[in-house]
C-alpha cells in the first residue's frame, strides 16, 4: 500500500497558514477530508485566554517588491509565503533602498535560504529574502505592497475525541500555523492524521483528545476552555512535530521526565538524542507543561526544532522531509499508544511461582527457554505494584512482549488485573 | 576441635535423595542425630499447595543397562545415583541403539561427566552417562531395567523452631532433594544443620524457623501450611546452599535487594559477585520472594548453582567441596545471625556530645584515638532513626564493633534503645 | 575604604583567650566596642549543661622556665601564650630536664613551629615549645613556674540576637577560646563581627542569632539554655571559622548534607572542597548538629581546621591570614545570607506562559534574549513547589538574579508569593 502521508504534505504545502486566517481554514477543511470525524471551532479576535488575548484575523492578497525604474518584480510572495514576514501591517510605498533595508531579513551564512520571521503582536512589516535575493536588489527606488489585513475574525482549530471505553485521556497534539514548513510542523500533521485514523479503525480502552490547532495562542486558547477536564483525564501526551525526516531520534521530556508520556517514549525509544525541557522546549509542550496545568507531555521527534540548519528557513520544505521518515515516526507513536492501551497492571492471584508444566507453558527439558522464562519472569515480579512498563523493565523485555505472556497467563488463571 | 562438616556430608552422600522417597527419609533420620530438636513431617500424594500438587513418591530397586549379547552390565545406577533420570517410570524391556537413543542423556563438552537430570512431572524415564561410555556403549540389542515405583506416598521434610525472647524470625532454608551434589545442596544442608546446633548453645533475642526440604515441591507445600505466620514474622532468611568450595563467594539479592537480609549481606561480605534476581535466583527464593509471599530472603554462597562448570554433574562431588570452605561459610552465616541479634535502635539520652573524659571513655591526649573516635561518631549519630547496621554503614565500621561501643555507652547511661 | 577586619584581629592578638578567665571577657569587651548590641553573659563554674559542668575559671599571672644555673629564662609565656598548655595547673618547682621532659611539646617535622595544646578537664601542667627551643634546653637543672589559678568563676560569652519580620533565624556562631589562632578562631570572630554590622544596617525578613562563645562547652551550655527555641526557629546556621586565608574553599556539610544551610553553601561555592561531617567535623557543628539538637548547620571555610600543616600552631598567625581572605569570606557569607533572605516560594498566578510582549518583558525579534530566557524560565518553572534555590538550581542560575526576575514578574502580577 502507498502510504499517502508524504502527498498529504505537498496537497496542503502552499496554503498559506498564519495563527489565524484562510490558510488555517483550508487546511482544516483538507483535514476534515481526510478525518471526517473531525471538528473544527472559531475563536472571535478580541477573546481572552488566561494571560493572552486572540489576536486581529491577518489575510494577505499580495505582497511584492518591484523595482520601481522598469516595473520589474523583484520578490514576491506568490512564490514562496515565506518573503512576507508573518503578521505584516499593509503598505504601499515607493522608497529608497535605505528605506526598505530595517524591513528586510535575511541569513547571511545560509546565502540560499529565505527564513521564517513572523511577527504577531508587534505591529511591523517585512520581506524575508535570501542573502543573494538582498545582495541583489539594486539601490532603488522601489515600489513596497503589502496589501493585508489585520481585522476582527476569528481563531479556527479542529478537534477530534475518541472515546475510549475508559475516561483516561491521550493527548496528541499538532500545530497548523506554520505556512511552508516540512518538517516543523507539516509533518506533525500528516502523522497526526494518521493516527487518528488508525485509532478510528480499531478496538481502543483510552480515550484521545486530538487537537489540531496554532501554536501558542492556539493551546492557550483550548487550555483556557478545557484546562479542568484535562487535568483531570490526561494520563499522557505528546506533542507532534518535526518527525518527517529519517535522520536519529530526539525526545523532549517533560520538566520532570517522569511522567508516564515520558516512561513510554523512553521504552519505546533507542539511542534516542535525549533534549532539556530548559533549554530545548519549543512547542505547545510550553502551555500544556507550564505550573498550573502541568500535563504529562513530551515529545518524540527527528531533527528537532532549532537543531538542524534547515530549521526555520524554506529549506526545511518537501525534500527535507521523506515517506520512509513519516512512516516510521507514525510506527512508533503507534508503539507508544499501543504499549499505553495494554498499560495495566497484573498480579498473580496465588503465592509461588505457577505450575507451568500443568498449564502447558512448559514443555520440560526441549521447551523454548526463552519464551518459558519470561513466563516465569513475568510471574516472578508481578505482584500488582507495577504497571506493565515498569513490570517489562524490571524483567528487561519489550512491553508488548509481557503484555503477550501476561495475557495468556491471565487465560490460564494465573495473572488477574489490579 | 575436628569440624565434622565434611564428615557429614560423607556419611549422607549415597542416600538416595529425591524430591520423595527413601533417601529423603534416611537424611532426615541422620539429621535428627546431629539435631535432636528437628521435627520431621510428611504430606500425602495428592496434597495441593497453590497452584501445585504432591507428586507421587518415588522408590527404585535397580536401574542398569547390560549389553544383551553377553550380559555384560554397562550402567548401573548403583555405581552412581546420578546415572538413573530421577523420577524414571519403570521399564523392562529389550532394545535396539536407535530405541535407546531418545533416553540417554550425556556432555558432550565435559567427557567425563555425568549430567543430573530429572523429569518430576513429565512421565519419562531415562539414563544419564558420561560422553565417553556413550561412546563405547556399542549398538546393543540392550537389556534396560528400571525398577522404580510411583505411587501415592509422602513428601518428608525437616522443620526446628528455636524460639527466642522475641517473635521476629530468622528464616534458614536448605534441601534435601538432590542426591550424590557436594556443593549444591548437600554443602547447605551441613553448614544449615551446623548453626542450628550453634544456635542452640547460645542465648538469643529472635526466634529462628530452620527448614530443610525438597526444592520447589517442599517450600510450596510449606508455605502453603504457614504463609501468614512466615508473613507476619520473617524480618530476614537465607537458602543455604553452594556453600561448600573456598572460592569467591556470591550473593543473589532478593528481588528488591533491600531487605534486612540484603542488608545484613552486604554488610558482612567483602569482594563478593552480586548475582541478580532476574537472572541468577534458581532456588528457593523463587518461592519465598514471589508475589503473595514476598519475605526478605537473600543467598549468600561460593561458586554459586549455574556458575561452575561442575554445577548439576557428576563432578560436584565430595572433592569439590571442602571442610575449609563449609567452616567460611558457616562463620559468615553466623556473621549474619550475631547482627541480626545485636540490630536494635539506639539514641542519645542528652543533646550534644557526650562528656567522654567524665566517662572515662576518653583519656585525653594519649588515647587511642580510633576508639575514641567509634564512641564520638556513635554518639554523633545515634539519633533513632537508624539501626545498628544503618548506624555502622553511615560511620563506616562494622556493626559488631558498633555494637560493643554502643552497649558501653548503654551502660554509661549515655545511650538507651529506642 | 579600608576594610578593618585585620587590623581587629590584630589588637585582639595577644589577649589571653581560653575556654574561661579574662581573655575571653578582654576579647568580649573589645567585640561591644564594635557592635554595641552584643549582649555579653557568664554561667558560674559548676554550672551543669547535658553531661557537660561548667569548669573553674582559669586565669594565668606568669609561666616560665629559668635556667636555674644562671637564671636565664628559657621559656616564657608572655613571649608567645601558646608557650603555657591550655588550663595548666600551677606549679613552681626545680627540676632535672628528665623530670620536665614529660611536661613539654613539641613538633620534630615542624622545628619552629609551638603547638597549641590544652587540658581543660584532665589536670596537668606543661610547656609549648618549638622543636629547636627544646633541643636547645640543656640539662638543667630548671627553675619551672606555672603562676595559674583554677577556682570558681565563670563563663563568658556574647550574644546579639536581631529580630526580622519573621521569626525563623539564622545561627551563626563563632568562638573566642584559642589564645593566638588567627586563622582558626580569630579570623571566623572578626567575619562575623563584620556580618552582624552589616545586619544591622539593612533591612531584613530574618532573624539572626549571632554567637561569640568558647568552644565546646560555651556552646553546649548555650544551648542548654535556648535548645527548644533554637529547635523551633533556625532555618539555617553557619559556625564561621578558618576564613582568613585566600586559598581554595572548604566546605563542611551537616551530617545530612542536605538542610537549607548546606543547600545555600552549594549553591554559593564553586570548586570548594568538600569535606565529610563523619570524619572532618571539628567545631561547634558537633554539638549543634548532635542528636537531638539537630539544627541544619554546616561551615564554609578556606584552609579547614586540621587541612592545613599551620593548624594548632604559632605558624597559624597574623601572616597566615590576609585582609584579601577575610574580604573574600566577609562576601562569601552575605552572598549566603541575601539568598536566605530572598529564599521564598514563587507560584505562576495563570496557567499558561505569560504573554511578555503585553508585560514589556519582550520586546520581539530584537530583545536581549538571556534575559528573556529568564523571564520564561522562572515563569515555567515557578509552580509553588520549589524554593528560591531549587528553582534556581533547576533553571541553572544563581538565586539572586532569579530573585530579581522572580520580583519583577511579581509586580507585573504574573508571580504570587507562596
Amino acid at each position: 500500500m502507498h502510504d499517502p502521508m508524504h502527498d498529504w504534505c505537498k496537497e496542503m504545502w502552499d496554503f498559506p497558514r498564519s495563527i489565524t486566517g484562510e490558510g488555517v481554514r483550508q487546511t482544516l477543511s483538507y483535514l476534515t477530508n481526510l478525518v471526517p470525524e473531525l471538528v473544527t471551532h472559531s475563536v472571535p479576535s478580541g477573546t481572552e485566554a488566561f494571560d493572552w488575548t486572540v489576536p486581529p484575523e491577518w489575510n494577505v492578497v499580495e505582497a511584492f517588491i518591484d523595482d520601481n525604474n522598469n516595473g520589474d518584480r523583484l520578490i514576491d510572495s506568490y512564490d514562496n509565503g515565506l518573503h512576507l514576514l508573518g503578521y505584516s501591517t499593509p503598505i504601499n510605498a515607493i522608497m529608497t533602498r535605505e528605506e526598505l533595508e530595517p524591513h528586510l531579513y535575511s541569513i547571511p551564512e545560509q546565502p540560499d535560504a529565505i527564513p521564517y520571521i513572523t511577527s504577531y503582536y508587534k505591529p511591523r512589516w517585512g520581506f524575508c529574502v535570501t542573502q543573494k535575493q538582498r545582495d541583489a536588489l539594486g539601490d532603488g527606488p522601489f515600489h513596497v505592497v503589502v496589501d493585508s489585513t489585520l481585522k476582527p475574525g476569528h481563531l479556527n482549530y479542529g478537534e477530534l475525541i475518541i472515546p475510549g471505553t475508559n475516561t483516561d485521556e491521550v493527548l496528541l497534539s499538532c500545530y497548523i500555523c506554520h505556512p511552508q514548513m516540512a518538517n516543523d510542523s507539516l509533518s506533525g500533521v500528516v502523522v497526526t492524521a494518521s493516527l487518528a485514523r488508525w485509532l478510528l479503525s480499531e478496538p481502543r480502552r483510552l480515550t484521545y483528545r486530538i487537537l489540531f490547532i496554532p501554536e501558542t495562542i492556539g493551546s492557550i486558547c483550548y487550555l483556557s476552555k478545557h484546562l479542568d477536564e484535562m487535568k483531570q483525564n490526561t494520563i499522557a501526551g505528546f506533542v507532534l512535530t518535526c518527525v518527517g525526516d529519517d535522520k536519529k531520534w530526539s525526545y523532549l521530556p517533560s520538566p520532570s521526565g517522569a511522567t508516564l508520556a515520558d516512561r513510554v517514549a523512553l521504552h519505546v525509544l533507542k539511542n534516542a538524542e535525549t533534549l532539556s525541557y530548559l533549554t530545548d522546549r519549543g512547542s505547545d509542550e510550553r502551555q500544556y507543561c507550564s505550573p498550573g496545568v502541568g500535563l504529562p507531555v513530551c515529545s518524540i521527534m527527528r531533527s528537532a526544532y532549532a537543531h538542524y540548519p534547515e530549521y526555520h528557513t524554506s529549506l526545511d520544505n518537501l525534500d527535507f522531509i521523506s515517506q520512509k521518515g513519516l512512516s516510521e515516526s507514525f510506527d512508533t507513536y503507534k508503539h507508544c499508544l499501543r504499549i499505553l492501551e495494554a498499560n495495566e497492571t497484573w498480579e498473580m492471584i496465588q503465592p509461588c511461582e505457577p505450575f507451568l508444566t500443568k498449564h502447558n507453558l512448559h514443555s520440560g527439558v526441549t521447551t523454548a527457554e526463552s519464551r518459558a522464562d519470561l513466563f516465569l519472569n513475568v510471574s516472578a515480579y508481578a505482584d500488582g505494584t507495577m504497571d506493565l512498563m515498569e513490570l517489562s523493565n524490571v524483567i528487561g523485555a519489550n512491553a508488548l512482549q509481557v503484555d503477550a505472556v501476561a495475557r495468556s497467563l491471565f487465560h490460564n488463571g494465573i495473572l488477574k488485573k489490579r
